[in-house]
């Protein structure tokens, strides 16, 4: 399908005021929200006509991680030299061209790093390498001190604090003080680099998100004329929501505002640097990228100031995930993630998108039973196709990505808890032990499991469902007294004999068939101990695999309320369907005399 | 300022094409992309004019956390009869009008619960509580039994998947055949339990996102037809992203087209239900609702399947932050996010929005520096008003709401690492201590912070700030033989008299002065003894406070390089200050001698 027009009735934008009878009349809180004002009486928002609404994102953007720096900066305990060295290396061997290596002015181990890498060999020659500065001559020195006899490409990173609320607390200066301040660092910056050719320069409005779009504007355009921006040696500006604090379709417009009246725009990179502070950090990236954004700034699972910076990496699997690639590799995403945690100390949470414990997990019952069925048409599709597996498009429900894509198996996709139904069930006894329950049995096993589950609380595995099944279905705890003593079965010439020894309440009965099957000689063998068997149905599957493999039969028989189930375990097919009989008819048994 | 009108110039929309030189030349992954499709070529997508990027949020939807059935069901470990209750009571004090408690044809716990509700003395009278069942007679049967006498308001939320891949692959249903289905269901219900005055209707085309959005609205104006909706018993037409799929402008323009186009639009409450694959999930829900939804179905910190259900935390705190009364009580946030700790079993992260450990926690310098700086202007503008701090308008840079309003506190508002600059540290030293350093020798201070800090690579509490700088100014470790042995000052009708014993070396020398003060007679008589100290200036603060206070003297003197400083610390204030005469003493002597 695609992109259809649709008519429109008259009902107005907005929402429409609500009837407000008792049962949904929320109450005033005690919240001082009157201390907070909304984004448009803080700063002017563009609200013209806007285009990136109907935009699709159909490219990776430039992917710049600034975890060494911004990231770095957040932490309770920055990096240490080896683990600065081992991120570097993991976001280089993922694919990333452009790395912010920290703020060599601030600190003596982002200083001492950044020389490392100018003494070569741990950067590969197209990676370009990002090092921050303030506006301030004394630290643009010490930056580009720094960067000396570096083969790479390098881009000095200015930034200075624009937005209104800076200038006049922080800063204490006019619009025209500050831009002056500004472009004086812009100078020092170009005077001490500009001829060094592997060099190309960025520079931040922080807080873009809260600074009057014009004045951004008025000072870009001014470094990009001091810069010398042309398309073969492009400035970068880049456009930080420092702070959230708005709806990310207000950063979409600002962008979009930016993106139209920016000057020189061909000789200009367009950047974001969202962060997270009211969790819409993704989106805003998103939309800005819709914008006209052409590269972001993020961390790799989104540590940074507060609430992080944005996430790169899931931002790059969204978009992998729409079938765009993303320019980078995530085909190992523990090893990425175990390396983050290492060098972060902060962990990466469950529900982490794409990379938490639990995302590629199901523990509800429709959705195990939706994954079941899709991973069988899966199977089905590929095999049809003739191609992998892997190769072929996804369609699993609620599985937004392959888990293989990134590096995960299955095992984890389906766990069995209280609301789990017989969907995971079955799925979880095939998976671990082989075990094909048939469809009405599934049914009955549930119901044992769920008794289980609501009586412990807690998570079941496979092998837990295995003794859950046991006791159900395999154990003699249901003893009425019936036990085969032996058997012997043989056919001749079409000519089927079975001889059977039953011991009933301690007493022997041996008895000859001819002409049936061994399950038929043993019901008619218990039949005339008056315990009556009516079979409907017998399922064979099997237990484990290779030479510790053993049989097990599934059977239903008939009772009053509708039917029942038990089940043998042997290395013997035929021992195991005998037993299954024996334990129906114990069962019965026990059930005619209580 | 507020919003005003911006020219355009003739930019397109859209990325501009990047000239790729080597340096920013990102490469094809090996990730198999190809494997997805992106929404527009899944799902018809309503492309005409929208209306909400200019619509703005200004006032709080109905929230119904559903944390005890969608949020439940995804846990390792669902909750006890317990937990469930005490979830269950600390949403109630939040505020919470409507609660969905739980699915009771699926559990028996959850079965147990809402008889435990609808037996009384746990719901107040104006909460409605919602219980969610598929379209199935025997389990409409027996939700509809768990609210038998139920005295508060319910509501009956009946869900079937919609969309063509569930359809296919997982009901093995036409379009048409699910129709009725789902009519069926919903005719069940109207039999069981229309008559019953206390209840109301919601229906949820599960997976709506990736269903055709007229079959929608046919399905669903049958059933508000069928369930009789009018303003006065509304039904709740609820739109979930049962799994993100796209970026949130596309959820938006989905809600917006539901919005304008359902039948008996006043008679409907249209509700949204957002998961979080995409890490997109707060913005859905920001953005559903400028397209015209009223109500949100989320988890309290976002738990849920996979990467979890919406946050409605975050997504009130974020109404609260532009001065939206989010109806709902954040004021202990600490005490919220234990309890739903405590019964989830999953820890919330340190970077949540609003809640995690870090979120109101700065570590780099200019962060620092400028926090420090919005306090102190907080504090004179609310003195200056003559109101209290926590009443006035929050201003201060980096932080986006106060965190008293959350009931935490400033202690961890600034923590020191080898990223931080003198601001934190000064504010660190004043809040733990009350020591308010000079501007010069915070600068002085912070080089040996650094040391401390590059060289341990730990964060540092303010008593290790304390440690260090006792160490840098306090301690006798620099003791070139200069000491103080005695004292004596005295002023009588304005004419001062100091009589000073110093022991240089071993040697005592003794001194009177007359018309000075006693730092004065101090310097005469070390000069008489050849050690000159041009001292620039002299700071009293203290130490600790009350009883166990201390006088902490800061001295600063000129050297060859600049200045440098030394420090005294005496219960008298005079002992302090002579001390630090004595230490720049011994300092200057043992340069000299070097």
């Amino acid at each position: 399908m695609t992109t259809t027009s649709f008519p429109r009735l008259s009902t107005p934008a907005g929402p429409i005021p609500l009837q407000a009878p008792f049962w949904n009349r929320q109450r005033h809180s005690s919240m001082p929200s009157h201390r907070y004002r909304d984004v448009y009486s803080r700063v002017e928002v563009p609200q013209t006509e806007r285009d990136w609404p109907a935009n699709r994102l159909t490219a990776a953007p430039l992917w710049v991680p600034v975890d060494l720096r911004d990231g770095n900066q957040a932490l309770a305990e920055p990096m240490d030299p080896a683990r600065k060295r081992r991120f570097f290396e993991l976001m280089v061997t993922m694919g990333y061209k452009e790395i912010e290596v920290g703020y060599p002015s601030a600190s003596q181990t982002d200083y001492d790093f950044v020389r490392l890498i100018a003494e070569g060999g741990i950067a590969p020659d197209d990676v370009t390498v990002v090092v921050f500065t303030p506006a301030r001559r004394d630290l643009i020195e010490r930056t580009v001190a720094s960067i000396q006899g570096i083969a790479n490409p390098v881009v000095i990173h200015m930034y200075t604090a624009t937005a209104p609320t800076w200038r006049s607390m922080v800063l204490g200066r006019e619009p025209e003080d500050l831009k002056q301040l500004i472009l004086a660092g812009g100078r020092d910056v170009w005077e001490l680099a500009g001829d060094m050719p592997n060099v190309r320069f960025e520079f931040s409005p922080e807080v873009f998100n809260l600074t009057e779009p014009d004045y951004v504007i008025e000072i870009c355009d001014a470094m990009t004329a001091l810069w010398h921006a042309t398309p073969e040696r492009p400035v970068i500006l880049n456009l930080p929501a420092t702070v959230e604090v708005a709806t990310p379709n207000v950063y979409a417009d600002q962008i979009e505002y930016m993106h139209k009246n920016l000057a020189r725009r061909d000789a200009v990179i367009l950047s974001v640097h969202p962060h997270n502070d009211r969790g819409t950090g993704i989106a805003c990236a998103e939309l800005a990228v819709l914008a006209g954004a052409q590269r972001v700034e993020g961390c790799i699972f989104g540590n940074g100031e507060r609430t992080g910076n944005v996430d790169i990496a899931t931002l790059a699997l969204n978009l992998h995930a729409q079938g765009v690639d993303p320019m980078i590799d995530f085909s190992d995403i523990d090893e990425i993630r175990r390396t983050v945690e290492h060098c972060n100390r902060i962990e990466v949470h469950a529900r982490h998108p794409y990379v938490g414990d639990l995302v590629h997990t199901a523990f509800s019952g429709t959705h195990q039973d939706a994954i079941k069925k899709g991973f069988a048409e899966h199977r089905t599709r590929a095999a049809a196709e003739g191609r992998e597996e892997s190769e072929i498009e996804w369609r699993v429900p609620y599985l937004p990505i392959d888990p293989a894509d990134i590096g995960r198996d299955y095992d984890a996709v389906i766990r069995v808890n209280s609301q789990s139904g017989k969907g995971g069930i079955a799925y979880l006894l095939e998976t671990a032990f082989g075990i094909e329950l048939p469809r009405r049995l599934q049914i009955d096993f549930a119901r044992h499991v769920q008794q289980h589950t609501d009586t412990t609380g807690t998570e079941v595995t496979a092998a837990d469902l295995w003794k859950v099944f046991e006791e159900a279905y395999l154990r003699a705890d249901v003893d009425a007294g019936i036990a085969i003593t032996s058997y012997d079965t043989a056919e001749t010439d079409g000519d089927s004999r079975t001889r059977i020894t039953l011991r009933i309440d301690g007493r022997e009965h041996t008895s000859a068939h001819r002409g049936c099957g061994p399950v038929e000689a043993l019901a008619a063998a218990l039949e005339a101990q008056s315990i009556r068997i009516d079979v409907v149905g017998l399922h064979q599957t099997s237990v484990g695999s290779g030479a510790d493999s053993e049989a097990l039969t599934l059977l239903e028989h008939r009772t009053a309320d509708g039917g029942a189930w038990s089940a043998g375990r042997d290395r013997s097919v035929l021992s195991a369907t005998l037993s299954a009989v024996i334990a129906a008819a114990n069962r019965i048994r026990a059930d005619q005399t209580a």
